[in-house]
């Protein structure tokens, strides 16, 4: 659900007429540029940040003007839930959007200074703010349902080939396969193709010479399966454009006929009329 | 064939009643969610199993827990087969659950331990129990049978490729290419792109310069192989689909304009017979 | 052109009757099912050739059924030149079948001994000799023309890169880029991904630090150039199949409409003639 | 735009009769044969070039050739230029032959020297000059536009995933990710799989045991996303295709039956007018 339908929710709701014009001021064409800007100059801001020189010299001024962004970023989050309130949760964008600028404000110390580098995920709000990335992210997020079902059954095919992995490897190979988790990881990085045999399988091979026997098939199957997901994708992206224009396109050569036609009855019905009476008269 | 033909088949066949009646328990809703529940909570047993720690601590608890779990399938597989005798083999699916359950039976001892591992095989009966993910699992199974032509011409080459790797490079380079077993897999290998150049086609050039005549030329035409495998199943995919929908969608606006034409014809046909009678009744 | 089609044009050609009864004889059932045989046992022979510690015991029986694959060979070669002569070589397949068998017929001795490796592409012939096999094969020679422009550009997009990658990195790299073909080598790997980064591009980025600005975008563009590669045989493929399937579909429903609209014209037609009759005998 | 379109606008513009006269001699048939062998035999001595031993020894003949063709490129062009002026610049292809043949006319000195190594590119040239080469890399140029908000998208991610990167593992890892560069470049080679596991991931999760939870699902995503341009890049090609033979093919049947139609609406109308004659007639 897209901001402009929030946006006629909100007229319909009949609510006071500040929280209406606050909603239009937000999503104002200026607003949402000035926004971009602001997104803009704080990904210049963090990525400066990364560097220590620069860091040493220019230090202060960045943190301020990281600071300064993450204000208009809060500014902006208030309005628009002040305006929407209840609204506000409908749209997945607007969760996106809280979390991203959220985590700036959880006071990162101790175990959470982890969340200070995630601050970056900010710039990611340039997706949610520029209509064209949104509909391309929006595509990509329409992708995955219809791929549910492959996923599911990967994941399975996945969970039992690392149980089995663990108990056939883990003793002797407790770096690749001592854990669940880490096989798992194995399987993924061997499902990547990287490094699959001459870092994995031939050293496996050495101790156990079948290992072969469980690890082709496990690539043929795994590639086959990714594969299916890849062709999954094409055909639904395929029919859904087919469906968009089938309805638009054929019916308007096929239609006209189909009226002519109907017009084409009714004037014969006419002639047959005309000529009926044409009998009752001569008669 | 789905079980639900062989429901219908086994009512068709006029068996006592009691049978009819265990078979329709035993596909009941509630039973299948049974043993779903049974399966997931068979998956994490297994799965804690692998781990050292947990199993000195639980060891008792989930090896009794794995046990009924398995108490529970035999008593599943065993009412299907009561019920439905020799239709019961008719159903591939059924087939893998019988390989499936029947390990964890074999007495797991000496050269049969690797058995043991196998027992978490039984976790892919999800794939044959939950409805969707058996569809998904069907269409991979499907596509098979269409990619049989490249498939054979692909392990014709490979095995060609192998001998002449073994007659050319056997003797300088016995863990890549000592035998046609080693050959194979490491052509495999190669057809992965994994290391295919530093790890071995470059170690083989060192002693025999001209080594990249034949591998890259290898390397172009498995590839190639792969990407028509991969074609042929989009084609065959998207090819189903349409034939799906043409019989569906088409007709229906096509059909009525040739209603609505013999509909107009018989009009004419009708005008044209009464202008005769006009004329006849004129004279 | 098939080898049916070569079997009508020799009929055509009125040439003597026993040469057109020693066509259909070697290409009759029974005699391409032996062909066949004997291609399955070369191929296990030629395998089980590979192992040392069976060429030892078995070394005599095994050449001596390799020499009688040959000569049967040679037999079914030397009948179908005999029938079809200068026609026999407008068949590309016949080409390569005279090829392969020839290899076998030259001495193998010093220089040529790599020839007696080549023997194993006799088996190649089962691609030639079995229907459905030479189908999937011919449909992957069919899908080449197409493809030969972007091959040429591609061909030409890497001698410029390799002339390139020479002149920039042979002085310290030799091993990867000493000369034009070691550059084209090391070049093929870069785009099949094999370890382009630890392998190659990092060390050289040591010694030249701007090297990822020469090796980035080679990738970016060898990649999406296969890219089209692909995406050029699919669409191909595709066309080809709806050309295919639209002049058998589609006419069936529209023809009939229109016919039936011509036989309401012609209805039409003659009704506005009696009309007019009508009139003028109504005068 | 093509260069003969930029002809017909030469002929329009009325300009003097000598500059129509040049262009149509610059691209006549014989010339662009010309320039293609010229092309050719540069191609030819710039490889030549890259070996030391044959520079050793034929190294004045082959910069005398190379020279030669310099000159032959210099006069096309400047022929080009003179004929067409100002309109000369409104064709992408002529700025890329300009830039190619002038990075051979730079002194190549001191800091220039790389500019030496670059005079192949004039190779490229082939791509511009041949039409059917031209036409394969107008059709990659022609898929870019569409992709461009896939690749804004991805830049934005890879932005982020690198300050992210650099963040949290510059100070232990500085090779790979001491800063936004290197991090840029790091997972540049990740997304391609090369080595990403054992060369990469694996050590940092040696020291950052929950590295996999950064590096893993930006694999995922990352190759998720070459996968939507991909699938973006077929989708558009079948479109357009599809689009190109839609108004030639299936019109003719259909437009043929709306005549039709058309036709027997006005056989009806006058068959009705004659009756009213008749009618009035008949009064």
């Amino acid at each position: 659900m897209g901001e402009d339908d929030l946006q006629q929710l909100l007229e319909k709701q009949k609510v006071s007429a500040w929280r209406v014009a606050m909603a239009r001021w937000v999503e104002s064409a200026l607003i949402q540029k000035i926004v971009v800007g602001v997104i803009l100059v704080n990904a210049v801001v963090l990525g400066l940040e990364t560097s220590k020189e620069i860091m040493a010299q220019w230090g202060t001024v960045l943190v301020t003007l990281d600071k300064l962004c993450l204000v208009v970023f809060v500014i902006e989050l208030a309005a628009k839930m002040l305006a929407y309130r209840g609204l506000f949760w409908r749209n997945g964008w607007n969760w996106f959007d809280f979390i991203v600028v959220g985590i700036a404000l959880v006071p990162a110390a101790g175990a959470w200074s982890v969340l200070r580098a995630l601050r970056v995920l900010r710039v990611l709000r340039l997706l949610t703010v520029i209509p064209s990335l949104k509909k391309v992210v929006a595509a990509f997020l329409h992708a995955i349902p219809g791929l549910m079902g492959v996923v599911t059954v990967m994941a399975i095919f996945f969970y039992v080939c690392a149980v089995l992995a663990t108990r056939l490897f883990s003793d002797r190979f407790p770096e690749f396969f001592g854990s669940i988790g880490a096989s798992l990881y194995s399987l993924f990085q061997i499902m990547t193709l990287e490094s699959w045999s001459m870092g994995i399988v031939r050293p496996v091979m050495i101790v156990y010479p079948w290992a072969w026997a469980f690890f082709v098939p496990f690539i043929i199957i795994a590639t086959f399966t990714i594969l299916n997901l890849f062709i999954g994708i094409i055909v639904s992206t395929m029919q859904e454009l087919s469906e968009q224009q089938d309805p638009v396109e054929q019916p308007t050569p096929q239609s006209s006929a189909v009226e002519l036609l109907s017009r084409i009855e009714k004037d014969i019905q006419e002639l047959r009329r005309e000529l009926e009476k044409n009998r009752k008269e001569g008669l």
